[in-house]
């Protein structure tokens, strides 16, 4: 029995190992997507976002029946809700890899980042790739050594979202244009705050302390 | 024994009856600040919110605790996972109240709503309190008649954001307000997004059946 269940909790982590190379190699596209202004690049991350969805829903029906079948107790049970937790959250920065994509279709033949933006979104959309890269191996291999990268990375992204404002008052961009770079800086900013997000729960399932769901980037 | 489970899980629906009574209160006050330009008020949402993660706290050990204690079955099972998922969704709703006020707070003394967007922010702002209470009844008393209220207005709201972005093409904005503009509508967008995605928890928890995560509205 014991054996069962243990194959049934490895069987989530898988799911979420799963979800999260699925979303890094979204954001992979989307960068690269945004920078050559690649629109069939773009279209396969839209396209790709529901096998993302289809895995949250596949977790979360396996964390139910772990919950109704197993009844599981103490780090089992920390197990369980973490995984529910992360698969919505690691399932937002799905969304939000589409979200950058969707606006590469929005605007062709035009580019989705006006002149003189390409190189502060090459710098955060790389940020973007590797801190989905360390939530993936964050998840893959559960220890505490990622987290603080995973908060460098989040505040990187967060410094170029601020600077994304400073640069925008100073530019000559028409308003559709700014409002454009300023969807995408808030969606990669987002990104980074959910990456930062499943890193805290990681903790609490190494450490059993509960954090606040506060994220501490989201100051809009 | 039984009992005292009936009292836990009436536990979790009181405090998420809380958690919406203060996220409408958000609400009508940012609404309020954001239409007269009021900084007290703004600073008070502002202030206010970490009452609300710590509420979210608080509901989220109570159902870990139910899980581990209790190990309950069936519908009670669906009424704590659920109740997971609604707290973090009003949670949420909670901090883009504070994102709103926080664009009041940054703008100040300027109007965050520079002038031509009064009565479009007025109409969004108006549509996002009327979910809220939606989402309170909705919470109390669970049932599936507020539904379509609820998708109605989150329908209105996505009308208002898409009819902002047409209103900035054609404006002469300076591009911080036009940053400015973006980010509020946004929020608001978001805000009708989540409170879709409690009613569809409240569907699943009274018919049973699973939903997806895909929220209709999030379109970016």
């Amino acid at each position: 029995m014991r054996e069962v269940f243990q194959n049934e909790l490895d069987s989530l982590a898988d799911m979420l190992v799963e979800m999260t190379e699925k979303v890094s190699a979204a954001m992979e596209k989307s960068k690269e997507a945004l920078r050559t202004n690649d629109l069939e690049l773009a279209e396969e991350v839209i396209a790709g976002d529901v096998e993302i969805d289809r895995l949250q829903l596949q977790l979360d029906k396996s964390a139910a029946e772990i919950l109704a079948l197993q009844a599981p107790v103490a780090h089992d049970l920390r197990v369980v809700i973490s995984s529910l937790r992360m698969s919505a959250s690691i399932e937002r920065m799905g969304d939000l890899a589409r979200h950058v994509a969707q606006q590469v279709r929005i605007r062709f033949p035009e580019s989705a980042v006006p002149e003189g933006f390409e190189q502060i979104f090459k710098d955060m959309t790389t940020a973007a790739v590797r801190i989905s890269h360390a939530i993936r191996e964050l998840v893959s291999e559960p220890g505490l050594e990622a987290v603080p990268t995973i908060d460098d990375l989040d505040e990187s992204i967060d410094t170029l979202h601020l600077a994304v404002f400073t640069k925008i008052a100073g530019s000559n961009l028409n308003p559709s244009q700014v409002a454009d770079v300023t969807l995408l800086s808030r969606y990669l900013e987002r990104f980074g705050d959910h990456a930062v997000s499943i890193a805290q729960r990681i903790e609490y399932l190494l450490t059993g302390e509960w954090k606040s769901e506060l994220i501490p980037g989201d100051h809009g």
